[in-house]
């Protein structure tokens, strides 16, 4: 039973928050056709804290990646709100990295790993998905990273 | 019968426009597995004049709401033109808001909502969908606002 | 048998190289409900190097079409590994388009075409896509676009 996404979250330390509301006037996941996708989240810290920054600027790719690995969390609480057992999610399809970026940074890649390393650790093989990673002006709030998923569901 | 998105529409005042061509070298739509991809949607506004403008330089967050909604009109009439009924929306899964932003602008939520809250008012519970909204340098013809959709259809 | 998709590669000059490898700890395409997701795809020349630039800074609409052709060719190299044989794309479904750009450039468009024309090319009807095309402010080491797909497979 350690072979479970809840025990290697737990060997990892990680306490998966409550989901995060949506901001506005939409719904944090959709389940049709097999596919949850997943709304854009943002990143918090374990305090309940934005992440704010921008790459390049006020925050390096190390800490991008910290950003990273935060909304991938709040990811697999959606997952964790939509499915109830993470055990139901056949495979993490697609994540779409958004980061917040100074025109001169070009290490998106390293930022977005921070989010695929957890993914894999999590979900084993599972979690091995496809993703695109691009540098944006600018992220509501002022965060620093935004990653929303595409997730088929057994 | 009021109860259906066109009569919604009706009561909203809203003429869904004649869909718009796509401006280059592919297509409006495509409808695959169940589900109906609608490429990114530019503003019109109600004159079919291109609505301009870079938030939080040359535009506020409620005139970015407002071409928000002209966007969502615009994903409205795609719908129509692929479906023929609105009424075999069974759901609005996820929209992908692009906000053209100066790099201090954090209201891309806000901005976002214009599509959204019309989504909801349109189609019910039905419309209610995940999304993301970042911020992005620029936008084709220098528009405000740019929004794409998946929709699940019956 | 001129009309496959590997036959008019061969008429157009096409060489398709092997699939990249992806920069990161993730993987070039996950197939999942008939649908192939391929992560966003850089473009390299012929020789295998980078094409880099910001499209109305250091590059024109005309090379940013030709870097999009070369993404859009990174596209298909993946379609090739993912499915073996060319002939069971049922369907280009969207095209996720990238464009580094200066904040003055708008023909986000024209750049997308360079994908979105050989697209056509090679699979006819079959190529013809959904599609969203913003400008960014820089994406990852610097190359002038970045494309991501989804295609319906038979």
């Amino acid at each position: 039973m350690t072979d479970t996404p809840a025990a290697r979250l737990a060997a990892l330390g990680i306490t998966v928050p409550v989901a995060a509301a949506p901001a506005a006037n939409y719904v944090p996941f959709v389940l049709e056709n097999g596919l949850l996708h997943i709304s854009g989240q943002i990143p918090f810290d374990e305090a309940g804290g934005l992440i704010r920054g921008r790459l390049g600027d006020t925050m390096d790719a190390a800490g991008g990646a910290a950003a990273a690995r935060r909304c991938a969390i709040g990811l697999i609480a959606q997952m964790q709100a939509a499915l109830g057992d993470l055990g139901r999610v056949r495979r993490i399809v697609k994540l779409g990295v958004f980061v917040a970026s100074a025109p001169d940074f070009t290490d998106q890649p390293e930022v977005g790993n921070g989010a695929s390393d957890l993914m894999v650790a999590v979900f084993g093989d599972a979690g091995r998905h496809a993703r695109s990673a691009v540098g944006v002006a600018v992220l509501p709030r002022g965060v620093a990273v935004e990653i929303d998923a595409i997730i088929a569901v057994s």
